[in-house]
């Protein structure tokens, strides 16, 4: 039975970071740092952009694992953050599903590290009460390709939808005409092949 | 539930070819750029070849995402061309759902740049309002791998069905004894390998 | 819903070896040539060691396809053969489908070149008719990984079950003591590492 | 229909360690040796930190297989061990599926090598009786991706969930309140940058 | 001790063309073909646009090595052309040597097929008699990257130097003054993304 | 004879930037586009940063190669600027020569697009006149792997030494005590994992 | 300063074949093992074929290195045959030394396992003492990329050639006119894709 | 001019572990974490058996770098260990050079944290004062690929022998009498693949 297509839809969408940490980060090896790090920033961006309420939520932060990453700390200094004592499945903490049900949303839109424990844990539960789960793959990192095919295997037959950081803007923004200089500059920002194409057209259309 | 063989029918196909723009190919970077022009170019091919009704469409044609490459565009010179005046999502346009259900035909092949965004979300609308949907993947290019197999991965789960478009022309023709020269020159001028086994045969046929 | 395990039952099973022809293995390039060669053959090899009954099938033997391998044409001398006139489905051959109906068998492993054509379009037409089918995912070859997983995918949704020479050849055997010779002697013969023990272990051992 | 989140219940898991012997480790290609190596021990070391009931089986112990891994034998002298006299399928073999039926859990969690074979066939057998199926990716090997995926894509199908052995470990301890220094060794022992970053984070919290 | 820096100079140069045949080019696996086909017809094309001298040569055109591919054969209908009826290294060709000699030139570009033998021998051949050779890698094709990097360490420690088709046409023209048009044509045909920025560039431009 | 120890000296060190526009960067496919962009924006940080004499040149900026790309022309407002009328090799270019000789240094880190012509060609010419050259690789994009190779194995042959931009920061800097600060932020800017150390660091520390 | 071209003269050739152990061969993962088994045969077979003068030697065969490959043991017969009784280094054992010198040769073909001890080892002593050295790359395995880079860059800086099997033949038949059959027999045993071209061609041919 | 072999004597080498440090070690992406930790231990435990005299330093220990992996501090407690006050380049420290004096030998083994800059730097100034530099490459990380091969292509041009940690102790070792047990379990600790040829090979003697 083909799964209904399940529209993003800006007035009904939270987003999830669970446990972009400095330390946890240095797990990440399915993708190039600059290439993580920059999708990490897009989504972030996108969230901020979309004014989507945004959940931040951290593992241990005093050890190891180490603090948020800062950029993403000051750019939403007014979100629900939530470090968590102990429980690795955030949706394990209370907190943090009040938070969730706190925003009123029905769409989530879950990242993190790692994939297949700080991501698919709470996708899981969140399926499970009946959201709709949107992963967003390439904001969430993991040890390498066998780590990760296997977590999107478990959160795909679950019902989660997979996504990436471009398609969620694309979908949210449905038409360039409701802004097209905000959906232009992020682009401009995180896509540099983009970023290039604005630069060339500029340069002729200015002559 | 395993789905049914649902089987290309020659009488029942159109052809969507969505944002093949010249500005927007320099974002596909999950094909080598010579592999992935002679795709597009054999699906245009195919289509003209088995006379199917083609509708191009194009996002902002006047800025950076530029024109649609000009081969297609001369390749189908009474096609509907349906540029966007803003709709991400091609489906979203009237015109273009018009286009489409001007041409009565049930089974769609749809591919376009980039994957996650130009194919899926008119391919996930065409399911959901009951459409056959055929991706034709190897004409279909994004950034990467991961939004490659995130795309795929939320349209199969759909409904839809993956093909490639030695595939669809080979589904399409059914029977080699239709036409063994003109699908030998689709191939030949295609496929590198197919030509040099013809070239090779020629040789020594003709001696 | 979760597929049934179907378990291959030697007394049970028909192979459909479909177009391995010496022209159109020039095509196939997600394999190494060495390998695809040996995969190919130890399917052959145990088709015949468990008695299965085999059918082989080609399209367009005189033309710049070439011949069926010689080899698996001198390993079945009394198999049925059907040489397809044009038909690129080889279900859509009478001849084809009478021969597999003669077999009685239920369960159907098929291979071939291209795995998205020739592979494909029978396994879906033989699901459709109720067929039991097991793709030899590592004895059907095509031109890249895109069209291999597309190929994949199909089958997959529609019912087919992924199996490679190996599995199979464990799964019909299902006891070593049926015949610790034979099965040691096939692995022996297709798998290096295998052979590379055997040698290691009877050196040591008739000492 | 999506499958429902079936959480892994450390009251109510077996491990079950199928054919890890010295010479088919050879055969293992799918990883590297020294990753695999690790993997494998990090199973055997979380299966015994959580005090899971582990059944460990060997095929043809005496000839070319080679016998189990002796660190894995050291490792659990009580466990139950089922040398299988000729039985390719594991739970063909009643000693072996008594085993498991006397440690009264529902839940399995399947390794071993090689993939397509020694665990799919009993991963099925299992799935096919009832028994929640886990298999544990990342300490399964086999000869190479091809026989990865298919086997991945079979037990997928008949209804197993992939998992690695950190997600395991992550799932199975909840909190990490429930014994910090516990689950931060198995982590220090099996992942290098953990190591490292818990050093680096000693260094410096000491000073 | 350093080379000197060798530039190729257009009133200089010669081309050597060895073995571009129908079936030979089936053995060549380092290059995807849609890539290889456009390298060697790029290098083609810019042998004509320069109007260098261009030697053909063939092995065993008779036999299953194929005949020279036709587009090479239309491209020089005056060039020399010497099959060779036996000799390997087409150094050992008289004939051959003395095409060479006759176009009065020092430096040679040398493409073929395959990398180790076709071009490799000539190629130290003409280096050992004194000739400046420069081989265009990505028009020579070879099984894989094992015989690839061998031939090209051979080559390079006797004093080749590594050049691409675009590299040697950039440092034949020397300035794009010379000939805008020219040189832009044969990179639009050659190199899809020069192509679309040419496409894109035209299209602003003309507005 | 091995090449001995050139070491870059701040003081006698000059940087060539060469055609990074915002169209031939659409040409470069050995690197992923996140990460090139960070490399040469890190090349140009520490050229800053070193206060090293730094030339930029472009090839037909008016055309379809496209402006310089913003942000280096923003880094160097008062830097020699050569757009090039027509000349392939900025070597070529008498005012390009001039500059290079105005800076009095006698070491040049040469970076640019494409690497086997616009990097390799004044290269070569630096080489041959005199200067020690130091190709910053990474911050120098083409084609594709064997472009890249060859255009390495060109320069190296000839005299030039491959370098990183970490590396050159990294010999240009000598002792951390002479600028820990400026030093740590220029990594920590343009070494995410780098960044993350420092954070990790930052949060413990200040505890 | 360029090495000279040392051209492979069949009167002046020996073949090492130094360490191809059943259970050596276990460590090689740098090459799929179909591909290196038919490798290592393919130069047995030339060797033979040619009537080269060839030396076997194996390291502790009664231990856990297991014995000579059975194959290689069958094919050479009445070669001379050192089993060193603890020498890492072939050269380092009398015996073997004088087995070379017997042999009158100067030009050495060495291939091995692994490629950075057994053949690298007494391919540097053998360029010491003034033999001519080439590596038949393709028939020496070990554990992985940067082993085998390191030690062919080794070898190469000392003198040595680096070549394939295939290489090798040609360059010792040098016409094919010495005896088509001879080596198309070779080649079609050892190269898939050129049996399959002969396939078609007799096909055709027979006609 | 070919180099000389300079061949390893156990009696004139020193070891150099340059930065192997917590912090660094999350830098290290061109090896697998479990692989490269798996180098460096090996090269720590070859040094200790063949008692050859160890040199360890470290950069900015107090700070993000970290402190030296424990295992290696523990491996060598009466080693010589220079903690760098800010010196990049380790041959800039006076301690180091006059530590690496005092051993009074001449060939110097060179590992560590990143390769293009703690190996190189130290590696090229000990080229200039006349030792003789083996790069350990397997136990030397870095950033990538990119980084990798330029930081080897610098050293060899310089006069650097890359070797592994396995040819290290294979050439020191020189003949498996000196200390069969010995050096068997070094390989066993360090190469799983070893470990179970000796343990297969063991499990079929003892009976």
């Amino acid at each position: 039975m083909a799964k209904p297509y399940v529209r993003l839809d800006r007035d009904n969408v939270a987003v999830l970071l669970v446990d972009h940490q400095t330390g946890l980060l240095s797990l990440v090896r399915d993708f190039d740092p600059d290439k993580f790090k920059n999708n990490v920033l897009a989504l972030g961006d996108l969230a901020q952009y979309f004014g989507l309420p945004t959940i931040l939520t951290t593992s241990f932060e005093d050890g190891p694992n180490g603090p948020l990453v800062p950029e993403l700390k000051a750019q939403f200094p007014d979100a629900a953050f939530i470090p968590r004592p102990g429980q690795i499945n955030a949706w394990d903490n209370e907190d943090f599903v009040a938070a969730v049900k706190a925003t009123g949303k029905k769409q989530l839109l879950i990242a993190g590290v790692v994939t297949e424990v700080c991501v698919a844990f709470p996708a899981l539960s969140a399926l499970a009460v009946g959201y709709d789960v949107f992963v967003v793959t390439d904001a969430s990192g993991t040890f390498n390709e066998v780590t990760r095919h296997s977590a999107w295997n478990r959160m795909t037959e679950a019902g989660a939808q997979l996504m990436t950081w471009f398609g969620v803007a694309c979908e949210l923004h449905r038409d360039w005409r409701n802004d097209v200089e905000g959906l232009g500059t992020l682009f401009s920002n995180h896509i540099p092949d983009y970023r290039n194409l604005m630069n060339s057209y500029a340069a002729v259309s200015s002559r």
